[in-house]
């Protein structure tokens, strides 16, 4: 462990500040160890850092250091979150009231509406999932990976399953839903992109076929019967060529509140350039 | 544990199938167990699931039970994720390819415009945080809890607060940001929305002051220079009262996708009526 040295000698956790009061404690790199050990270096630290005024103890416990879970717990740790290499406990040390921030809630799924100039929509059908083997050509689907653009997402995935080249135009709409894994909810962006290619070569794995298919034959397939959102995208399309409906496109800004970089702002750019030439 | 008993007398897991040919065991209730005893149930359960043809298999590990972590994770199983009170894990017992789904990766924000008939719009200032003690009015902000809607979550932050009664009218832009909490992303809503009620009663914990405030006196602080979102939220009001700019309304939807009841789809509705209009 990269510990600091107290001057009475006692072995403490390295730990960093965040900007409300906590400490983070990163054991990533760290090497196996016994819990016996872990706790007469934990127990100081916690009371060092309750004497500094900390609120909040974050612990990033790899997964290989999982022995050491049952201890953090009995300590008064919980779980925060967690991926497939690491547990994020936490801890509030403070007689004050808990303000620890919510863990992630939502999952980022994108539907790629790609029509070219004929008016024909990208289609596939998928080797699983929900439309499998019922002869339903629906436009390509995906979820957006962590740290993705939904305007990024959406041109993986069309590049992916079709090998289609494509263009983000906009959000034309989109639906958050909840509980559809375990207890976390969803936001489906449906999107149009323009083509930049024309020959479809499909991902072998996933997809079983694809096709540019006419705007008015893919409308008609009888599943769209049962699927009030899909018959929405068909009008907003439709009224998108006739020139009465504006998405959301996504503009690139710097500056934001939480001053990360490369933030992407969706909004209606055509109805703000037409009142900023007035 | 409700467990069943199989011909030879081995105790076995109760699991519960999913759509995917996996598993979900579900231990939530469970009393405490020693790691002995559970692997002598564990492994025979897995022995028999993948003889099933089962590929995913999904424990869900209150924190009653972390003594139970390290077991399972010698045992093959890994993260999926984590909420307070349980560990969600999860280990691919198939030879073909792992297809677990990926996890939550996005945090829901929301911006609340309430703007009056008099042009005034909705302002604080909060006792921690970014601005603090800097002078400047913002409008109320916060995070969706799990399983709220974005239109809910908007009306629900405004009246905790402001005490202020508001009915959402629509969705004028988001962001999208990454790297906000830890890895995890970040989806902020700017929603507009229309006072019903006019006397402010701060939540005291929270909120230093709030007060109605001029549009042109809101937009003209000097934090707005900083801040491109924040302008162009500004532009985008401006746009809406001169009747250019559409956002998105939320629609409920029954039928989806995921069959989940309750779905909003945020669409720009009046490009859609004016097109079925014609």
């Amino acid at each position: 462990m990269s510990a600091s040295t107290e001057e009475d000698q006692i072995q403490l956790l390295t730990s960093t500040d965040d900007e409300y009061s906590g400490v983070i404690v990163e054991l990533m790199d760290h090497p196996i160890m016994d819990s016996t050990t872990f706790l007469s270096i934990l127990r100081p630290s916690i009371s060092n850092w309750k004497q500094q005024g900390k609120k909040g103890v974050w612990i990033k416990l790899p997964i290989h250091l999982a022995n050491l879970v049952e201890t953090l717990i009995k300590e008064g740790f919980w779980y925060h979150h967690a991926e497939p290499k690491y547990l994020m406990l936490v801890h509030w040390i403070a007689d004050s009231a808990n303000t620890i921030p919510a863990n992630a809630t939502h999952r980022v799924g994108i539907g790629a509406f790609v029509v070219n100039e004929k008016r024909e929509v990208l289609v596939l059908q998928e080797k699983t999932g929900h439309f499998q083997g019922t002869g339903s050509w629906k436009f390509p689907t995906g979820v957006a990976d962590q740290g993705e653009d939904i305007c990024a997402a959406a041109v993986r995935e069309v590049k992916e399953e079709t090998g289609i080249d494509s263009e983000f135009v906009e959000v034309l709409a989109f639906r958050q839903s909840h509980m559809t894994f375990f207890e976390k909810s969803d936001l489906f962006f449906v999107c149009l992109l323009r083509p930049l290619s024309f020959d479809i070569k499909i991902q072998e794995v996933e997809i079983e076929a694809a096709k540019w298919m006419p705007f008015d034959e893919y409308a008609a397939q009888p599943f769209m019967e049962k699927y009030e959102v899909l018959r929405y995208i068909n009008d907003i399309y439709l009224a998108k060529i006739d020139g009465h409906y504006s998405g959301f496109t996504p503009i690139s800004t710097k500056s934001n509140f939480s001053n990360q970089p490369n933030s992407h702002f969706y909004l209606n750019a055509g109805g703000l350039k037409r009142s900023n030439s007035l």
